[in-house]
């Protein structure tokens, strides 16, 4: 490789779909020197260790952070604060902290207090996933093309912002910085409450079971209900923990939501068809922007195949 | 070919999605001897005639239907009545009347009394879409391993019913046979609250843009939210029929809908995280269910690329 790696030692605190995708994607990028990881359960390590994408598995907290200059903590939200907790008094001097949180403000408010004045906390959300969880759903184009959201509080080391910046550059994703408040209203209307609903219809189709059965809500799923179906299959620990830690902004969106569809309700008893009509005309337009700037694709596999690293795979990570 | 075309001339009134799909795939299978093809816009008619994709394009529905053994209506649900008035008087003795509504009940109430005795009526509908819609969106392979529900009225004609079913089949679908109530509330469940849904939820984004901005929506769409773009980016016209003519189902389904989401909505507000946890639980095992049947892929494409179709394309069509 041309370049020195951006970091030397990166510590992975979980190594569910996201944790051992960065793993994966850092390791293919020469993004750090060496990879450390660690998770709760040791069935989850046994299995990282199995799979060969750390360069060392431990089975602590504060061990894996030891000597790390990069720290990136991939768990639940609910579970950062007690994280940090446990590893402020081992972090490294200087260290940059992140993590992958759908949720920032309460992250912010969790772990900051934990963390020892010597190092950089800078929180981040990779905008990306599926439905599948654990080591060994991830994959390493994962974040090509997708958004990272970095909110650093206002006193954050400008070239420890950078460097993280880069980092995440470097195995795919477009990086922006915003507030963590401001973060959290946007991803409350883009990922949160789109989740909330999908759950909640997935729901209502289990309730209904007397006036139709499940397996007619299987075979005939294809008229739209699917998709709905995908979304809703996603990890119930990380939902359960962004629903209680962004619950003001979720709320709020959920009482517009509430609004706009009381409406349509009224629009369709009403029978008036021009309202309807009009309304469906308008969401049109945001489904053209996205495919415009390329968050999805008109290609008949939607865009899904995997995308490719921005640059060649190095090859294989040797631990000498 | 070795098997004789199921039937001699397929007269289809309206080539957008479906129209068009069914009229490439016909074609392909062999299905039917001959395609008469009209539609109500000029602009339409001519680019059905450019894509060579009917051996006749008319101008009217009556001429359309003139001579033709098998008549599919491929229109929005609310204009079913009107073409049936239309064509009654011209349909051959005998012919087959089909439909695709997304909604049965009504096209049933609104075209039965139009038709002469001498036709045999069975509406239908064929479960498989995308967000696309107008000539140049279909594709041969739609329908295949995609359900087609036909809602044949009580006093059916069998013979006439099974072949219709055969026609479906040959064209890649399973076939299934329900009353039309019942097609209303499975389908009111499995595709039209979802699509209400979607389209409210992406409604919602748009009348939020002062907290955050449409672009913003756009750029981070991918945690959930693109998804209900594409769904709410479906044909307004076909989907304002939908709502208008299934309004019973629809509304009681909202109803049931609004009643989880208050329930989940007031989990969140008092901090119930065993209730969230437990609920998104629940719902991963319908996407089990899903995958299991086959309705969907667990693929990186989400099994979106093209389907094959069932045998062999059959040699381009030769109108001789």
């Amino acid at each position: 490789m041309t370049d020195a790696p951006l970091f030397n030692r990166l510590a992975l605190i979980g190594v569910g779909l996201i944790g051992s995708s960065i793993a994966r994607a850092a390791r293919a990028q020469g993004a750090v020197r060496e990879i450390v990881a660690t998770a709760r359960s040791p069935q989850t390590r046994k299995r990282v260790a199995e799979l060969g994408i750390a360069d060392q598995v431990v089975e602590t907290n504060a061990a894996a952070v030891e000597g790390a200059d990069l720290v990136i903590v991939c768990i639940p939200v609910g579970a950062c604060g007690d994280v940090a907790r446990e590893i402020g008094p081992h972090l490294a001097q200087g260290a940059t902290v992140s993590d992958v949180g759908s949720v920032k403000g309460a992250v912010l408010r969790d772990m900051a207090p934990h963390l020892p004045p010597h190092v950089r906390f800078i929180p981040a959300h990779p905008v990306a996933g599926t439905e599948y969880s654990g080591p060994d759903a991830g994959f390493a184009e994962l974040f090509v093309n997708r958004w990272c959201i970095l909110t650093p509080p206002p006193d954050a080391d400008t070239a420890a912002v950078e460097r993280l910046a880069a980092f995440w550059s470097l195995i795919g994703a477009n990086v922006e910085t915003m507030t963590a408040d401001h973060h959290d209203i946007v991803l409350a209307m883009t990922s949160h409450l789109p989740h909330l609903i999908a759950y909640t219809v997935v729901g209502t189709a289990d309730d209904v079971e007397k006036l139709v059965t499940r397996s007619e809500v299987m075979k005939f799923s294809a008229g739209g209900f699917r998709d709905f179906t995908r979304i809703a299959a996603s990890d119930p620990t990380m939902w359960r923990d962004v629903f209680l830690h962004n619950k003001d902004a979720v709320l709020e969106l959920l009482a517009r939501f509430g609004e706009d569809l009381a409406v349509l309700t009224r629009a369709i008893r009403s029978e008036d068809g021009d309202k309807l009509h009009a309304f469906f005309t308008r969401t049109r337009a945001i489904r053209r922007g996205i495919l415009e700037i390329g968050q999805d694709s008109a290609a008949p596999d939607f865009g899904r195949g995997h995308a490719e690293l921005p640059q060649e795979m190095s090859k294989p990570y040797s631990n000498d």
